[in-house]
């Protein structure tokens, strides 16, 4: 049973009755609460010469919305797909469910598929020094020295991923990710129920127009930041991630060893640097005598 | 590289070196993050008379501490135990790895194991009604009426969760999830990077002490429901689920579906229920008209 009989599987937002109770008494009222549906993600590809197979790789909760962007930023995060060139297209597939079909040819790592079964990221890690062991899906390089954001641009960037996110004011339940140019102008923003999602997204968008590695843009996630989110990010090639929220031990961790520059807490007329602060222009009266 | 040199990969809180920017300049500080780090869950069992083997079954990014409960709370909300007997022992198998040994005659449901691994709590899900078609992993049997709470004993929770979450102020990183007796009195709560897994880890415990199901409890959780934190909820056998954020449409459907209570935004004096309104004691002047 829906919430309520009215209910749209693919709106961003549900609408609800519920009862408020206070002091005074319960009463009712209508609600937006923030659709939670399943997706489910199909692959289609050559398993050998002419002869095309479809499996499912995973079943996400996510919000309805840009599952195409979501279907690719999943498959890209994951390394399953490198290039735009390797979709073939991308169609829904009844409902809650995506169908990408990858170019003939197209080699798919079944390991890989298993990996993510286990875990958002990671596998056979246990034993050893888990940093070290668990596997960013591709090699990443980033650029060394830039791109280079100024201090007050940062500070602003909470507010304009807010100002952004059209659901969240009135639901109170979408993360949101958005992409930045260095220079503070915005390139996308996207949101869903779950952080990963939101951020598969708002990349996916960009693998599909062909956009990827984002060498040059800044990754900006309303809540926290973990070593899922970080990992996202490295394989994209986005040099900056910005939380609002904290971020884990993991996630700092993967950051230093890749070099990327992480940035959390960023509210209040401060930022914490935890990784890479040679990316934050230093228009400081005082230089730091420390780096991270 | 972890975060520091002195980083104790068993601790729930890593301490980090970090720059803090303000207007006034870059500033070298120490800071508490909320420790990241791979868990593998491995099963033991019983594959055919006298022929046990090993398999892993979960990876999961969780805070260090109470690994046993966090394994027994997984494994119980996927199904794949029922009862305290079933598990034969728990044990650490490495760093970042923990198993669980199932008495002998244990049937496995392989299947749900790889259901598992499309998602945390659905599969084959696409082309029908979501509610419907995602499957609970134990049929729930909810007490009709009780167990009761006083509107001002559910207020009071979200700041007695606070209160006992050690390692959230310093980090800002953790959730929590709590059980409570209906009367207001604190049973348990944990904390971890991952909502699912504080949940986990309040369940498992009671679950190895023999207390599941908990048709008397109430689980509090720090921020927003979802579909996955009511399932599991509703496995444990758990009437009312109280949140300090926001639900999802889909827990508040699958709630309204078992008749389970679900009240969020418990804030300012305030509760919204989304579900269930008659656990909730109606000491108020005015009686609702609306049930929801």
């Amino acid at each position: 049973m829906p919430p309520q009989s009215g209910h749209n599987p693919t709106a961003r937002a549900t609408p609800v009755s519920i009862l408020r109770a206070t002091a005074a008494g319960l009463s009712a009222h209508g609600d937006s609460l923030a659709t939670e549906e399943p997706l489910e993600i199909q692959l289609g590809y050559e398993k050998r010469l002419g002869v095309r197979v479809s499996r499912v790789v995973s079943v996400t909760m996510r919000t309805p919305g840009n599952d195409a962007e979501l279907a690719a930023g999943f498959l890209f995060g994951e390394g399953l797909v490198h290039e735009r060139s390797q979709v073939l297209g991308i169609a829904p597939a009844g409902e809650n469910a995506v169908r990408v079909d990858l170019a003939d040819g197209v080699e798919v790592d079944l390991r890989s598929l298993e990996r993510h079964f286990y875990t958002t990221s990671s596998c056979g890690v246990c034993g050893k020094s888990s940093i070290e062991a668990l596997g960013i899906a591709r090699p990443v390089v980033l650029p060394a020295d830039g791109p280079v954001m100024d201090f007050r641009t940062v500070l602003g960037l909470p507010d304009m991923l807010r100002e952004k996110q059209a659901v969240f004011e009135r639901t109170g339940g979408l993360h949101g990710a958005a992409l930045f140019e260095a220079d503070g102008r915005l390139i996308s923003v996207r949101e869903d129920v779950g952080r990963h999602n939101a951020v598969d997204k708002v990349i996916g968008e960009q693998f599909l127009a062909g956009g990827t590695p984002l060498s040059r843009a800044a990754l900006v996630v309303s809540g926290r930041a973990s070593f899922e989110l970080m990992q996202k990010a490295l394989v994209a090639g986005i040099p900056i991630l910005v939380a609002v929220g904290a971020p884990s031990s993991l996630a700092v961790g993967v950051a230093r060893r890749f070099g990327a520059t992480l940035l959390g807490f960023v509210r209040d007329g401060r930022i914490n640097v935890y990784s890479g602060a040679h990316r934050l222009r230093e228009a400081f009266p005082t230089p730091p005598t420390t780096r991270v």
